[in-house]
């Protein structure tokens, strides 16, 4: 259980300590028993945790696609700060618990490049952090804040309310289904497809909606964003708003990579079980939608209105429904 | 990269939801994208995390030495509460990031009953998390405060202060030594020994000196736990405080249970680099140890004086050292 190489120490020191530092409310970071924070009287605090495990969640070595450390560095921050957008919250801190099975000092120069590139972009201070050896595993924590009482709930949509997505859907899934099919099938030559070089981005490199979360906290009454799957985390809002939804099959935006691809029932289960693609899905009162939309479109960000959110069918099962009322077919991440 | 079987977000709500809620500053715990949280004006934030790695940590199956899930739980827990008692901390909340290699009903209600038994005795919220599936591996984040300024940090010791120990050190090391060499020999026979009977929980389910922590933050100077070793750990102290340490050889508060085993070097090897025992360790002005050694003695703690703060000797590259000047032979917990 004891063993001694490059010290745990020496590696913080090397990697990660003393990089990033925009808030004047981290007042000690990174190399004591705890890190010290302050919080302005006048904000919320708003926590997450999102953990990536070779194997499950991305492929490090080993096999014919390999994700490199500095996009899992880039991807770690970027699903965190993914759900931080989907409460309207602003990034302020993080610590990370690298179990990693060696000491491989090019690994983490670039998986350490990657997440400080995107620290820097949305101003996060590392303050923390435990590094263990173990099977490849990466745990990050995100720290941001809202005003008081202005953090979007996934439980407060309204019969009535319009239901939005960001952007379009699908290329993520459709990366992972091709990584997959890659797996077992030696003749798929990944890096010559030309979908894989022109969207894979779309799958290592996220970006979160963050400035678009925070205008969003002004006018969506209910918010989530699409880590497993459009369905599957529209399903989430319906649960904690006692509501029900229904879409709009014409109405769903797949992602015009995908144009060319099997049929419109697949690209649609697509972009309906995309779990990887980290748009925003909120729900919004119909008056305010003009305005919101406008002020998103200033960040290049596009809308669809997908949907309404209407009563829920206690009798049924299912919360989310074409407006015709057929089940949706679709597949969201599921973890187990 | 996906599959179905047990969803997370069951898994979530059989275990982990909903179990605590101790504070008012809790708004939203477990159950949306990020938990909603409160700080009291008055108070910093302390944030801490610790991971546990199966087979690098603990054994959990497999070998002859497994440790329940129960005091998993419990420890993971612990191990966290102590860094938060190291800074003088209170105890608040905290976020898990469960990696488990599969759907395991009466390993998740075991674990998550050692969890909460800790949880409820230091008042802690569970307010998120994640599971994923993987190789075991334990993160947990904690959260706890302090009033401003109050906090104590490695940084703050002073030539002439003492130097100081809780209690006794060595049985958590001694067990591990024992349970590594039961690794390589099935002679031994672990479930027959006495002292493992004894001082297994030494080990297993420690107990954070949460309260000890909060009474030390108004007279020491400096503080650490006792998590990779005394001096491992004491050598933080001396190099945030660029200050150098002089040890009392007779001193060091060797735990009784080891006064039959090996020779007094020996003992004192263990004692001084107990990895696990998470005691704690603070440096103190002389004229404040009397009163704070009967606030501690009423809490049943015991507080040994082992040594002074010294001049940072800059030609030397060990700053802890026996008080006759000669090296200290000890090896403490190195993660790589």
């Amino acid at each position: 259980m004891r063993e001694k190489k490059q010290s745990e120490f020496s590696l913080i020191d090397e990697f990660f300590a003393g990089k990033s530092h925009y808030h004047t409310g981290t007042l000690l970071g990174v190399g004591d028993d705890a890190a010290i924070l302050t919080v302005p009287a006048d904000r919320e605090l708003l926590v997450s945790v999102d953990t990536m495990v070779e194997g499950v969640h991305f492929f490090n070595n080993g096999t014919q696609y390999s994700v490199d450390p500095y996009s899992l560095g880039h991807k770690l921050l970027a699903v965190n700060l993914s759900d931080l957008a989907a409460m309207g919250g602003e990034p302020l801190w993080a610590t990370l618990a690298l179990t990693i099975p060696e000491y491989n000092r090019e690994w983490l120069q670039q998986f350490s490049a990657g997440l400080f590139s995107m620290a820097e972009k949305f101003k996060v201070d590392l303050v923390g952090g435990d590094t263990t050896r173990g099977p490849l595993t990466l745990t990050l924590q995100i720290y941001g804040s809202a005003p008081i009482g202005k953090a979007v709930r996934r439980s407060g949509a309204k019969v009535g309310d319009a239901i939005c997505v960001t952007n379009s859907l699908g290329t993520a899934a459709y990366m992972v289904q091709l990584i997959n099919e890659s797996q077992h099938n030696s003749t798929l030559q990944l890096a010559d497809n030309i979908l894989i070089k022109e969207n894979l981005a779309n799958l290592e490199r996220p970006s979160p909606l963050v400035a678009e979360g925070v205008i969003l906290r002004d006018f969506s009454s209910a918010m989530v964003d699409v880590s497993d799957g459009l369905v599957a985390d529209l399903r989430h809002i319906c649960e904690s708003s006692r509501v029900g939804a229904v879409l709009d099959r014409a109405a769903i935006p797949v992602h015009s990579a995908l144009s060319n691809i099997g049929s419109v029932e697949e690209r649609l289960s697509l972009a309906l079980s995309g779990g990887d693609d980290y748009e925003l899905c909120f729900t919004i009162a119909a008056g305010k939608l003009k305005l919101v939309t406008e002020k998103l479109a200033e960040l290049g960000c596009a809308v669809s209105v997908i949907g309404d959110i209407v009563e829920e069918d206690v009798a049924d099962g299912d919360s989310v429904k074409w407006r015709d009322g057929s089940c949706i077919d679709e597949r969201g991440f599921s973890h187990f």
